[in-house]
């Protein structure tokens, strides 16, 4: 018995669902930088092309959510559903996400959260997801029979804004301080440029991240909240806790 | 950057506060025994001689934990405070357990929780324990000049009974599946044999285990509730969700 | 720096939404009473004729609704979506409520609490209205593009019955009692005759505001719980709290 | 009946406690600035030296507090209990609170948050605080019946750290982006040199507020929160909502 | 006045809904058994036939079942609503429960509880059956006016998997220890053949039962989460308490 | 098996604890009255004379209170622990609320909540019984050896005013509409005169209850909050829910 934690050598994929093209990048796109930069291969499903925002044409966030995606060093794909600020809870888009699930086969599944006082999108597309990521599971649902059935290790929710952390889920705090992981994340908000006319949101996620750093004891840290409690076979795995004050 | 979170090639070691001689093994025996194996140096701290409990004298249950600390690889050592079924908030108290904190330098702190609903002494030891690991840091409080401040990684809750389970923190689920831990919990258990005779704790627990194993995926598992955020530095750390169902 | 909050000297209108007939004012009634009655103008949009009640036609519980929006000084607005105990979340729906708020452009709005276990139409509704809030801000929505966009001051949500009041939102407190408050609150609860044949709902909301009038040292208060935290320039804003026991 | 809510012409005094010589300058100092600015008196109770902390020496610490209070227009107070990370719940401080809240007679009290995981000394405070303000009321306690009982307006209690903010209470998040009241509240904080050696708490203050700014609409703001549910006599008084995403 | 609560000499019926073929005995069948053999009659409502399950076939599952059922003593209606793992919420569908319950007239409602982190089916199932009751009580709905309106007594929600369980209602615990309920339960678990070819779901429903049977000093237990407080008229009807630790 | 459940054919005893000398009048004077005049024996333990008060002198208070106990036929016991608005937790308090229950050896035990934001003799009286219910349990504490160990079967909460309602308990709602029983209660709550100078609590708690009766669909109703989940053998016991909206 070994007190390192069993870790695999080979890391699974991390699959990361957003609402609109800004979403993933604003919500947990320091962890993607971290994670892509040892070795973890990144895929993006974005559900919209961001068409109800005040600023910014889809074409030109279609290619934004490009150039993000390559600096991310992630892979993107477009999943139409309903529309920006339209989405619905319908079985037919839970049956498409979990088809992408199968198909992708992620290790983790990154998704916003499901608190309700927030953009409607956000939070329906988090249930959706939650749900997608049971029936990926289940054997005998006729529209996923062409893929096997696939289990994830984690779902994880991120919150594009404060006031979509949940309350009812203890957070886990990822340490994203490394330059070079600050520096990607911030030219992939960047990227976004159409959104940051009006509203400075890339100094307000840098700006949240410092400050649940210095709740973390580090410089820069974002907040996931686990779907699942995470199962564990060594203490070590709990890294340290944020007891800074 | 590593996708393997950076672990230290030297475990720290862990403190283990109980209230009662049995409180430690059936709140948390399972993951004593699992670390102590993997090489964890692990330290007990008793609080009282279980003297107001229906069954067992002092004398008994002074030599019963002691088995039970050497069938779990730990170190045990006697703390008196107002005596069992008697403890009361006091600083006196909590300077005590700060100076304890210091003299063993744990990278882990295990207390039992917080929550009112249980044997009083259990809640009253977590909350003093919480405070004393806060004043293990701070550098003026004369009493414990004598030795060097020192900041914990982790206070982890453990709950003796089910009700003693915190609602607002969600749990860590710790894998305790292996033959050899499994079997060292359960003589550590029974080690206790004065408070065996009008219940049986040992299947209590080991059902608990069993069905939280269940909701875990393995066959065997203890909840823990850490006081604070993890904070971690890959993904991988957070090992899978307890998606069973 | 002046100790008084600054307030505008022009009052903004009010929006309240009901999802059948009587709502707005067994709910929250003596609130608007007061608010018009200082000046501040009110709109009512009620979103079915009522006519799944077990009293009561069509007819005449529209009539009675008009009646009653004459004595709190309110206009009033017919909405006709799913019919009554019939109400679904449809991204239309709250299209069609986004459009009514940029027409309206109310600094306040009131909706039903989205408490689940109540009538469905009024969490429904309730939730409806809080994404409407939120999309009648978003400049890009092709279907709202013939308004200009508009951000409310506060959405208040109420509760039409005790069983509907958040747990998870602290209240405040609205004094309702001036003598013509009270009087002009009873007279539009009891232009709904239609439902006051088998049950005195009117002396069940005059006793819950008395009740909770008690709490707040007056003779009638009213419970609003505010979606988003208010934002205040000055303690004074504040009032008094509920200390009276 | 007007629409602006009634408000004192004469503002009632504040009267804030701190269990160290520097919580109420880092957990509330940009609201007092604000209200002392706006004529409103402001008095403090400090109830240690802070003798416990790593840094700064009692007479150092004491003449900060007394720069610091100078530059927030407050008269200071020191109330000695049990001493710095000793304070204990009693009833004899309670009495002493009590006493100190007749003799001041302020409207509002603050007072550090009754939320368990932070400094120990910041909970009981809160706590004994609370009870205080009950106390205070009462008219047959023979310690305190050399004054007039009194009845203040409100308790909100305030958060030194992230922490410590309660999850139970909906904020109200106070503007304090006035330049002058933001420079007042650095000036406030940065006397307290001795604790600025090892960490930088003024920025975490600053960003803290900055923070919360971005929530509410503003440039800085701090989050209040209320013991008792307010009662408002107009909606007026609930300025607007933090609605920015 | 008597101290015995009043009961009616003859038992109302109990009407249980699943939304797959083996929720009703793996959530709740134990009390089914037991209220049964005391004479109460039992009728289901199946509204899948678990098609999407990885093992079993409609037909086999629909036979299971049946044998089930016998098993429990109840009888067994089908309810086609969108097939599993397809459950959408519609008024369509709550206006086909509530005429269920208009024409059954039971007593008591079974329904799978309303947390969202589970099979999804099983959350909308129970807050539709919810909605249904509530219908089902209201005059001047269309659909339903072939039947008079019925008020149940009680909903009582019951959860397939530990993560059901609803953490905002207090559970009651229902002693199901009497051999012969536990030998008809363990039968009508072990109906559902197909689906125990996998895991040993039987073992875990059983494990589960003894160990809240456990906290509540019986062999086996169940809870069950009332929708609403019960009414009683003496104190007697509270049994006792679950205190045995 | 029988639908009816089983209960005693001679009531256990029922013991009530006080803080003041009107808390358990005033917090579940209806209770008692419904349940002594069902035969079942009560007795008060009252904590202090009332002495902190506005009004009243402990001689009257003493008084008021034996008359109030014989108007509801229960005895009467007083306890003197700290004194009127002094009370602190300390084990010698507990030890000795812990013989009285051995002493008196109740089925069910009333104590005022563990809500802290109320009178702080009240949250501290109930914490302390809940503990002193415990160790009435423990053969092994030397004070309390003289009486045979006893084991209650439920321990209640009552709430003397609205804020003292614990939200984290789903409460059960007690019938008290009886006539006669309104009419003792009334008379017991009338019996403490001092207290009704300033102002008219027995208003407020008869309206409460019959707010709360509304709620229940009965006349007059109290609300309990048990510190355990009910055990129960029979959905008989239940009763009906709370379901008039």
């Amino acid at each position: 018995m070994k007190l390192i934690p069993n870790f695999p050598t080979e890391p699974g994929s991390l699959l990361a669902f957003g609402a609109h093209p800004d979403d993933i990048e604003f919500g947990c796109g320091g962890v993607i930088a971290r994670e892509t930069r040892a070795g973890r291969p990144a895929h993006f499903i974005i559900c919209s092309r961001g068409e109800a925002a005040s600023n910014g044409t889809s074409r030109q966030r279609t290619l934004e959510a490009a150039t993000d995606a390559k600096v991310l060093v992630a892979t993107l794909e477009w999943l139409e559903l309903d529309g920006d600020a339209r989405l619905e809870i319908k079985t037919a888009h839970i049956l498409k996400l979990a088809a992408i699930i199968r198909r992708r086969r992620p290790e983790i599944v990154l998704a916003p959260s499901c608190v309700e006082n927030q953009h409607p999108d956000h939070s329906r597309l988090g249930r959706m997801v939650r749900d997608a990521a049971r029936l990926a599971r289940y054997g005998g649902i006729k529209e996923l029979r062409k893929q096997k059935s696939h289990g994830i290790a984690h779902l994880l929710f991120y919150a594009v804004t404060p006031d979509a952390e949940p309350r009812d889920i203890s957070p886990v705090l990822m340490d994203v301080s490394a330059p070079e992981v600050v520096a990607a994340w911030t030219a992939a908000m960047e990227a976004h440029a159409s959104q940051l006319r009006t509203r400075n949101y890339v100094e307000l996620q840098l700006m949240r991240a410092r400050y649940l750093g210095q709740r973390a004891g580090v410089s820069h840290a974002m907040a996931l909240f686990p779907n699942d409690p995470p199962v564990l076979d060594s203490l070590a795995a709990l890294g340290r806790g944020a007891r800074q004050f």
